[in-house]
């Protein structure tokens, strides 16, 4: 009989109870790899156990109760006792990364976070082991599975974004209060992290710029699929002028595009880097099962030997404005000279037109775009002067294009 | 300045030179990572180098060689010297893995291989850490960039096998003599490696049947794009009654496959599992520089701490007769009731019809159609009865159709 390995898990929601069922049911199978049996020792809820014995009965500690208080102090206190912890907390990590990642360097244990991003989706793992030696580029992640079950929704069914969350609330992939997911902040945190260990430099969620769904129309969506475009939540980081940009907005996508055929509610990652051209990862997003067995993976691996996230060794710049194609449309009067008018106007901002779809509705017209990149101060600045144009009969709506068709 | 860990590098090929060239220009951030400075400090081709000498002046052996002798014999000194090797030989893993894992183990050094198999996509460490302690149901490759783009040219150019074969050559994307890659033997190869590592059960080359993609004809290409359906040389590796089946063979795609979208020469894995659906890999496939970056992030891995790959744990029966869905296409003559007697024939044998396409040329008429699954022993029995009949005009053409549609 091999020696347990005794695991604590802090919190006992849907993710906390599918890893305890998960470990149970591997046990056998991680004992023959490892030559330890885990065994989960103890268990801290809002109103069972306690703390420091379970702290005390653990060689490892698994933190799934999220936010940042309790959740911060426990993690700091197991790495002090010289316990390996996993944890699947985006926000914790993306607001106290440094803090707890000193923590761990000093006391020379490990701090796996798998489970913090994209769900089973290995892309810690990667950006930290495969290509722990390359010089990334740039990210590009659909990282939230309600926001992209939403707008997957939208795009098959032509439902509103109203009728879309509904029915995924119904479905539950989203929550009662969705408001983290719908407005990008879930998004964003999972960026900043993404973006930390990519660039190596320190990245808090509050440098991470987001914009959400909300606002999303079921028209945006249905004109954009008569110019070939899908529309996705889009989180990027990216090195830009030697510094880096990391936000989380709408986006157009072209077909050829790896994340364009990420529905539903899974999540996908590519890394773009000279070396490795681009890879991408895609899987479920956070449910139960999944995030239980990313933690199960993170288990496995401390119980075998030592990860480190090493000191940040850059102090780069967060970039503001950033260069983007846009996709533009607009309800105008149905009348000679309109596109050539909006155009000259375009152009004297820098903005120049790469496709464009107009049609006449009884009346009046919808003119929809497709601009090639430009700086997103000189398109918003073009975008106000078109507004102001005489035929123009809606404001403007503007959603940024992802350009990029890989083989 | 940090301590030199010494790289002995066995090969210098086009992965060779793009491995020392990437060593160099990350050596500094490796330095950062892992606190140790790595250098080439020695290279072995046919020309130049001892292999003792670079053995005993090296902390690691990068084995860049190819084929099986003398690779296997320094992969083997190496580690019984002690030193870890890291390897991107698919062939010489396929054939003799367990003996150089057992070697591995025995002497307490790491082999790692992630170039082996889809060049930079991380399958290797995905299923060996990340999926360590999941249990693995199936895996669906593209692990053949040769074969990928001979097909894409196919589909997107109508081009014909030959032409396709030709212009893949000129691009450097097939060697003078193709015939590892367009047999299937190369995926074979990639799969055996797979599925030991998924199944934890030995996999020798012998055993992976293998069908390249020499005989497909533009027709096929274009029919089954009639009924929504792309091709791709597909290795499979999954759990069939108790044991399992590793195969490769061309196979027709449903668009909604994470496969389908697949071009050119990029790579891909698909990894299923309960406790994770299903999570899909992809990235180009070997090119120098992928394969050199491979090969550097299991060189970092190795600098830091240990990985093993576990003896293997099970003994499961390599299953001959699998369930597949078919693509039937033939030429038949152009009268009443023929599509009702083919129809009768095949499910007298147990298929069964999903979907027809009947397209009338001049005196006779083409049928093509998608069944069913079945196990492939009755299907081909069904299609030896159908090609005798009086008013089948050419030899029936048959083609796997994977059918999982993911959302």
């Amino acid at each position: 009989m091999p020696e347990t390995y005794r695991v604590g898990l802090l919190g006992h929601g849907t993710v906390g109870a599918a890893f305890e069922q998960l470990l149970a049911e591997r046990a056998d199978a991680i004992a023959h790899i490892t030559g330890y049996q885990p065994q989960v020792t103890g268990v801290l809820t809002r109103s069972r156990g306690d703390f420091d014995e379970i702290l005390a009965n653990s060689d490892l500690i698994v933190e799934l109760i999220g936010g940042i208080e309790p959740a911060r102090d426990y993690v700091l206190r197991a790495m002090q006792a010289g316990k390996h912890v996993v944890s699947a907390n985006k926000l914790l990590l993306a607001t106290y990364g440094e803090e707890l990642w000193s923590c761990a360097r000093s006391n020379e244990v490990q701090l796996r976070f798998e489970g913090a991003v994209a769900g089973v989706v290995p892309v810690i793992r990667v950006l930290q082991e495969s290509l722990a030696g390359a010089h990334v580029e740039r990210i590009h992640g659909i990282v939230n599975g309600t926001t992209n079950f939403i707008l997957t929704e939208m795009a098959r069914a032509g439902a509103t974004y109203e009728g879309a969350l509904q029915r995924a609330q119904e479905l539950g992939y989203a929550e009662a209060d969705p408001t983290d997911d719908v407005t990008g902040r879930d998004a964003a945190a999972k960026m900043a992290i993404l973006a930390r260990l990519a660039f190596s430099t320190p990245v808090h969620l509050d440098q991470v710029p987001y914009e959400g769904i909300e606002h999303i129309t079921a028209e945006d969506v249905a004109y954009a699929r008569d110019l070939g475009l899908g529309l996705k939540l889009i989180g990027t980081a990216e090195r830009v002028d030697g510094g880096i940009s990391v936000r989380v907005h709408p986006a157009f996508l072209y077909p050829g595009h790896p994340l364009a055929s990420v529905n539903g509610s899974f999540n996908a990652v590519t890394i773009e880097s000279d070396a490795i051209t681009e890879i991408t990862l895609s899987g479920p997003g956070a449910g139960g099962a999944q995030t239980a067995s990313a933690v199960l993976g993170d288990v496995i691996s401390a119980m075998i030997p030592p990860a480190s996230t090493p000191e940040t060794s850059e102090a780069l710049a967060i970039v503001e404005d950033v260069e983007n194609a846009f996709y533009l449309s607009m309800e105008v009067d149905d009348q000679p000279g309109v596109l050539a008018q909006v155009a000259e106007v375009l152009g004297m901002q820098g903005a120049s037109i790469k496709s464009v779809l107009q049609r006449g509705m009884d009346g009046h017209a919808r003119l929809t775009m497709v601009l090639h990149p430009l700086l997103e101060s000189r398109f918003y600045g073009a975008v106000q002067l078109v507004s102001r144009m005489a035929f123009v009969r809606s404001q403007p709506r503007a959603i940024r294009v992802i350009e990029e068709e890989f083989e």
